[in-house]
């Protein structure tokens, strides 16, 4: 998280369904811890899903990693930490820590890279007004 | 199936990501199976999701009942048979049976409702044009 | 929720991943928040996943219903009330009703029978004597 | 694919449930599509889940990576391209390439790794005795 300007933290309670027969959290299943953290993040800065829909964008995932370091198992808690990467292209990235809650023990890490579309689906190549203001209220370079 | 009007089968192979920590598939799943079906259905007759939304409706689902008899588990195919059950109000009724592919054992049944709302949300309480065209076609009463 | 002998509630927050293509909660989900009841109320009055199965035995739903009236959409969090239904037979049912937390409206509500089973998956006709003594402790008849 | 030794081909149709209210294929859905891509390459090289599980090893994902470069939307049917890039340590290194199957354009990329573990869930730092017999026997390195 060294690269990270700004970071949130929000706890997430591992589900039934969230498991598989190996009787783990099934790995895909990470991909909605990032966006809890994500979601968490956006609430508390004011970058979250509907906001930026309101300003006429959506912010669709176009890059994701994930590397794995302990099994999650069904009744644990994690903490989802999140931070946003400061970038200058038009982009929003973060990096996510994933600790189990009872012993604060890493248990995975990753990233995604999101760009902004506005709602007739175009790409914009230059970050849109809103963003840069909000970088700048938030002091991102 | 005694009740079904029109009938339509196809095979599904279990994903791994589809079973929980007993090692079967999470019940929530069949859910999955059901549309399965009904998109195949939908396909053979002419009701798929996307002709409909074509006609200018949706179709959610407003009533749904599942019934587990045996546990489905990583690697098993199943049969989804699906049925239409005929019904005069502005309903899409049918009922669902899912079969070990591999000795045609019944593993759950079950059944959906669905209604027509129009594309601005509004339910329709009288049968759209096109689905008593359609039941017309099938000899559906 | 006139039958329920014991009542827990606990919200929910609707994931973006929930949603689909009609821009609401897909109704398969639900299960989910059943299943968020269902562990509520476990953790409450102890008859939850975990010390059930600490028991010896595992409880797989075997029945589920589910009426939806409302549209559940992104962003919205919701008040899964779950109520345990007596009964006599090796079972377990609960009712479920699901409000958005914001107005109190009622979204949904459902049902479902879950059976024991012991660890190598016999099912058991008759209530394990663990789940007997609890229903005592809480005055269920 | 130019690293890959050994590729396998997989059709798969988007289910409505994969959908978001983007109405576009859910990001973290495409984990579900590169495990499809494995467990047809395993299908038919011998390396399914089942059959190293029945060696006394299961393969978690240690390491996933994907790149989203065009979104799928419901009603379309992909192509999974999955393959085989030799490696010498005790890991199975996989990369996958999702097309339209309707007019073969890339829609996707990503890779992943998976690592082995006895049936105790303890880390194999050499590669299995299985695993080597069965690289000798598709000529990999």
């Amino acid at each position: 998280m060294d690269k990270a300007a700004l970071v949130s933290r929000t706890n997430v309670r591992i589900r039934f369904s969230e498991t598989d027969a190996m009787g783990i959290v099934w790995h895909g299943n990470y991909a909605r811890f990032f966006e809890d953290g994500r979601e968490a993040f956006g609430h508390e800065f004011g970058l979250d899903y509907m906001s930026v829909r309101n300003e006429g964008y959506t912010i669709p995932v176009v890059e994701m990693t994930c590397s794995y370091r302990k099994s999650l198992t069904f009744g644990e808690e994690i903490t989802v930490v999140t931070g946003l990467v400061p970038c200058e292209a038009a982009k929003i990235q973060f990096e996510y820590a994933i600790y189990r809650a009872s012993d604060n023990e890493l248990m995975a890490s990753g990233s995604t890279v999101q760009v902004f579309l506005d709602l007739e689906g175009q790409l914009q190549l230059v970050c849109p007004g809103f963003y840069q203001q909000w970088k700048r209220k938030w002091n991102i370079i």
